[in-house]
């Protein structure tokens, strides 16, 4: 289930130079984890952070204090991040993005990058530059997010990013990754080697080839086999049990969702808008996901096992999100 | 030369409880690492961050992203962090003040802390509290210093802090810490034991004790060692080559001035506002110092030696700033 970043991306760029992994490995998607832990610093566990590989680009999901260390332990090249989303301004969860975009600078980065956040993001990161009265030699886009309806942020060539409101003490949203619908794969040794290229097109296209009196010469379905299904990855966190989220995130490949607390401590979860592994476990099965990664772990427990215990009980699917594992969706 | 900070505090509480100690162990004053880098992250050093140990004080000088980390990992108690000095507003000198003053504040603190700082950075502090809608469960008093001016900025009742103006591409200043003079040790087991107790604290002030007729009855000079000398540290970072700094720094028993360049790098070094191992060496020379302690080398450099190699050709007693050392002065 696990592997490193650098295999998921070593397996990627095989599937794009062999043709003969063209129909089984597709583009990379996975996830990898940077931090788990929650707002009170441990050398235990890292605050939020998470690395989602889609295709040759990476996508940062927040962003807590020393996040870039975290990439440089991964061998991530910085400079090939392009889009991050922050989910909300406590900062557990982006206190390490002023120290990452200062260090994209120095490096001396051109390319454009993309951030989406709460508002008041951008003036935390425009007052941090003025005051050290920094330009950045690169274009940041800053794009807002509604905290109450769920929006489509980024239409990307491979997938599609949307927000998912989240219920927190402060403006919080969750993130919706889903890969765009695969065109059908062509059966290229079914064909005849002289069939006009643009035939080949059309046919991937899922339209069938007609004669001029409109017989079919050659059926999409006959010369075909549908591409793989499309992936989806959503997180959520932070955030108190919230049922309705079910409808959203129904039949997502991977659920990342917070479980700050156990059980014994479903009252205060309540209180301090967190949730408890139980009901993380209750929205994945809800919303009939593939599988259910937790974390967000309260420094109060010494122990992870009756995390993933209390979840399985109720949704056996379930993973702990260890810092520095890849999770192939 | 160097020992762990449990130990010094250590040191520290036998000579409070232990009398036998009281004269051969003053008040601890050291100097711990936490962090000797500079603007690129590594894994091999982390920003810069110091803790001064003055007493029972902790007095934190700089705070690159990850110093609460450090100080975790050092064991220092964040609780007792009472004054914060920044030096200037480049991330990493002070990226990790936010987290480590939410963590403070998320522990429940109420005491007092005092911040000094560039203007600006109480800025940068109240829109980040702002935007995540937290109120401080303690009072940050926040100074400003005046870049361009040595400046009185704390009155300690055992040292006092003033700034020294350094030159960087923005406004940086140092900081210089200076014990107060140590009043005379009283040897009581000279004087009889019937002495007055109000004499005592005078003899200890350096007065003679008369009787009426002015005759001196037990002379202070007679009675009394005079207390240890007075101690300081003096911070430097980040500068380029400013010989007039001498004057400010002269005698101090420990110096740390940044040497982020070896001398084939000396024109980049005054270029980028930044100094050479050599020049800290010439301001540790001519300032007559007691020990320098050089720290904030480029990412460049893969070893470290050189840079204790060029220093002491020039001035003997330098140092490297070892991250997780403790320098009693």
């Amino acid at each position: 289930m696990t592997n490193t970043t650098q295999e998921a991306a070593s397996a990627a760029n095989k599937s794009n130079h062999d043709p003969a992994h063209h129909r089984s490995a597709p583009q990379p998607f996975a996830l990898t984890i940077l931090g788990a832990g929650s707002a009170t610093p441990t050398l235990r566990l890292h605050p939020t952070a998470q690395l989602l590989t889609v295709g040759s680009d990476y996508m940062l999901i927040d962003c807590g204090e020393g996040t870039q260390l975290r990439l440089i332990e991964q061998k991530i090249r910085l400079g090939r991040l392009r889009y991050i989303f922050i989910s909300h301004l406590h900062g557990d969860h982006y206190f390490g993005l002023a120290p990452l975009l200062s260090t994209l600078n120095l490096s001396g980065r051109t390319e454009d990058l993309y951030l989406f956040g709460p508002r008041g993001l951008d003036e935390v990161l425009t007052t941090i530059f003025r005051v050290s009265d920094s330009r950045l030699g690169y274009n940041l886009h800053f794009q807002a997010v509604d905290p109450a309806l769920p929006t489509l942020l980024l239409d990307h060539p491979q997938l599609t990013v949307e927000s998912v409101p989240l219920q927190h003490r402060i403006d919080c949203s969750g993130y919706l990754f889903r890969e765009k619908p695969h065109k059908p794969h062509l059966l290229r040794e079914k064909l005849p080697t002289d069939v006009p290229v643009q035939y080949l097109k059309q046919l991937k296209e899922g339209h069938d080839i007609r004669d001029e009196n409109g017989s079919v010469l050659y059926a999409a379905a006959e010369y075909t086999v549908p591409g793989p299904p499309s992936r989806s990855y959503a997180f959520c966190s932070d955030t108190r049990y919230v049922a309705g989220l079910t409808t959203q995130l129904q039949g997502v490949d991977l659920l990342y969702h917070e479980a700050t607390f156990l059980e014994d401590n479903a009252e205060r979860a309540s209180e301090v808008y967190h949730s408890t592994a139980q009901q993380a476990a209750a929205i994945a099965a809800n919303a009939g996901v593939g599988r259910l990664l937790i974390g967000h772990f309260s420094s109060r427990y010494k122990q992870f096992e009756p995390f993933l215990n209390e979840a399985r009980s109720l949704f056996p699917e379930t993973y702990l999100a260890v810092e520095g594992e890849t999770f192939v969706i």
